[in-house]
């Protein structure tokens, strides 16, 4: 399966021209059938003549064209994250509500819900949700964003790495219906818990709204899945 | 490397000894030398004279060996974790609170601690350990307790089903130092959010002993790995 001498050879003088092709052709079957549905061989039946080994070159599993798939549809909207980090007319609290926000509305989550990788059935998908969380999102997005709350006033913690981890494991895999293949009902309860959570931490950000698009997020894979 | 034809076949007249031997084996190594520098062979060599296929006929992996170690240390003390929850002198908050103390508290989790698997590199420990969290601990032993609670005007909270899902999973994986290979210092950090965090629902179960607690077990962790 694993064409083992062709790691170090130059298949072709463009290998991002594959890459792009590997990932453009994924990308539609996986919003077409479902990441669970799509086979690597699928994916190799629709890439005109490349073979098997081209494919493991770049990729050594659906996994990894997942990840490629979805940082490729994340890139565009993280650059927009990361604008509000740096706005000068809001509070650390604003901002934290806003990143909120404007993560669940990006149109790019219909297709990641749409794409619906199911978790809950794979360990090395959560691990890798698990970690790009602690490792990132909470890092480089949430804890700058409570420290500048903390400093400005609108934010009261002692501890904000914790917070901000704390806070993006909760949304980022307890609330993610993909995780726990939760009905439109869960999603209700869970969401109303965390606003219980955040309120008692004096962070009352989340609001009907991101309610009714974290319903309508879990309706779009449920319908995929 | 599994003995194929084995596996329909008993192999002596009482598979529960051999079980046993393996488990006795398997803990005494996990717990001498560390769950991550245990392999399958070295159980096999103290296993004196039981074949390779024995062990795969009765444990598929040697994190299944972990999952059954662990079973049996908690097992007895699982009952005395029910026995709280029938208790008629304690109120449904007062429960939760006993809950905790005990967890923490209870000797078996020292050997725990000592046999340290690693979770944060191992996506199949991680992910056993959440499914047992949301399927077992959760529903089992937090949410009946939550419920009383909130017949007996304990705990307020409209949701206690993803009331008991969310303090668990934050107990048991987010400030479990197993997990994140935290320091004393982290835990510290954790454990006064997770205070945070229950005392903004209504929930001031947590003390200084706890957290004294969760600290040594952190240390017993990671002198252990």
């Amino acid at each position: 399966m694993f064409e083992k001498g062709g790691e170090n050879v130059a298949r072709n003088k463009h290998p991002e021209e594959t890459v792009n092709l590997i990932l453009n052709v994924a990308s539609r079957l996986f919003m077409e059938k479902g990441y669970e549905h799509t086979s690597i061989q699928d994916i190799i039946d629709h890439l005109g003549g490349l073979s098997k080994g081209a494919i493991y070159h770049h990729f050594k599993s659906k996994e990894e064209i997942l990840y490629a798939v979805t940082d490729k549809m994340t890139a565009q909207s993280d650059q927009m994250l990361r604008a509000i980090c740096d706005r000068k007319d809001l509070n650390g609290k604003e901002k934290l509500e806003t990143i909120f926000r404007e993560s669940l509305n990006r149109s790019v989550q219909d297709d990641i819900f749409t794409v619906a990788p199911g978790f809950y059935n794979n360990p090395h998908l959560l691990f890798s949700l698990l970690h790009e969380t602690v490792e990132t999102a909470a890092p480089d997005f949430i804890q700058p964003v409570i420290e500048q709350g903390v400093e400005d006033g609108s934010i009261v913690t002692k501890h904000p790495k914790q917070l901000a981890e704390m806070i993006s494991l909760l949304a980022n895999l307890w609330m993610n219906p993909m995780v726990f293949d939760d009905s439109e009902e869960d999603t209700y309860h869970k969401f109303m818990i965390f606003d219980q959570v955040l309120k008692g931490l004096g962070l009352d950000i989340a609001d009907e709204k991101m309610m009714a698009r974290m319903q309508e997020l879990t309706t779009i894979y449920q319908k995929s899945k």
